[in-house]
């Protein structure tokens, strides 16, 4: 079993990471992102020749942020094509509005809350990716989330699968699913550590990725068994 | 053959991805960087038990920047043992002083001008990194590089593999190696696009990374046919 990272600590480390780690979100953000999206491409390889649309349910913050990563490197690769719902941005913040353009620069279509249940029930959408909610959520899930969140839930069986970002999205970071609507993902990515709630994923496809954590700072947050995972030049591990 | 981006379209190119492209500069280099690391790892990959040692000959621009992230992710995936060396440095660069800081937060260990040919001899040092100079230099060759670069040149059959980054330091970006003393790359990585002076590599090995061009982009500058080389999610191409 791999160790987890409760969401004090995790939060603890991400700030460390960006104050004495002298890393810049823009720089921890492109490599999270990127890991979501080679985790997306093992577990789910396009088909060739079929309409391949994944669905990005982005968030207005970190977690958000990641996905819209992984929305352009997964443009950029091909197969998939991405279409963004991001219902409440954050226009003050310069980093996810550049990653916003870099995505309509890609030709990336958007979608409305008007939308949003008729595209996640096509045949076309193959994949849901969850970047709503990320380590620091707290409860409520606030409109229009609570009605997707509530949507998704409902209407697992007959949806895609969903690969979850670091997170299931409305997830108690260290206690799991609570409520009567919870998501269900098919998969889930953890960045930097997984979280305690991570053991609520029982036997489905997990993955870390976000591979620059160095030995002292794996050691100090007693996360050094989980970079000796990776293999070789790999940018994730399926755990 | 594939197309050349000359040192002015190159330079052009840059400047929009960081102005309408909306590209942080970090964001380019982390990935500019994971490219260089990923081609290392792939042309040369580690043999286990053995000493590695990569030295990394860093300038002080972006291409420098270039080689400081290859240099970290090598470290994090192990097998390789980067050494500095890094003798002109900009402090007044946040990012600059950012990458290092990472490097010495992994105990990367750094090296100066009385140790450099020392360590080059060295039968532990199995590699060269070629990142003094890209697409924006402008000869001539100041001190210290331009003795390192002669030695460089002198002692080539008795020195490890070089692999230059995006540009062999030195060379003239549009017409090729100039002047007694050249860098003979055994290995090149071209980022976003080869320059003109690529040609003269003759059959070395040669890869392209940065896959970060959206189609517009790549219309505007003629490289179409060069994003399309890359296959599935991989971030490096052999051309």
């Amino acid at each position: 079993m791999w160790t987890a990272l409760s969401a004090k600590a995790a939060a603890q480390l991400d700030r460390e990471l960006m104050s004495t780690g002298a890393f810049s979100i823009d720089q921890l953000m492109e490599l999270a992102g990127l890991a979501v999206a080679k985790a997306i491409y093992k577990q789910y390889p396009p088909v060739a020749g079929n309409k391949n649309d994944v669905v990005f349910l982005i968030g207005p913050g970190n977690n958000g942020g990641d996905g819209l990563v992984a929305a352009r490197h997964l443009k950029l690769w091909g197969g998939y094509e991405p279409i963004l719902y991001y219902p409440k941005r954050v226009t003050s913040n310069q980093l996810y509005t550049n990653l916003l353009v870099q995505l309509q620069d890609l030709k990336i279509s958007q979608i409305g809350e008007s939308e949003i249940k008729t595209v996640l029930n096509l045949e076309s959408t193959k994949l849901i990716v969850d970047a709503l909610f990320g380590f620091s959520f707290k409860p409520p899930i606030r409109p229009p989330f609570n009605e997707l969140i509530e949507f998704l839930s409902t209407n697992k069986s007959t949806l895609s699968p969903i690969v979850s970002v670091d997170i299931p999205s409305g997830w108690d970071v260290d206690n799991g699913p609570v409520g009567d609507h919870v998501i269900v993902p098919d998969t889930l990515v953890s960045l930097t550590a997984p979280k305690p709630c991570a053991k609520f994923l029982g036997e489905k496809p997990h993955y870390l990725g976000g591979r620059f954590i160095n030995e002292n700072i794996a050691e100090k947050y007693q996360i050094e068994d989980l970079i000796k995972l990776y293999k070789n030049d790999d940018l994730i591990v399926k755990l």
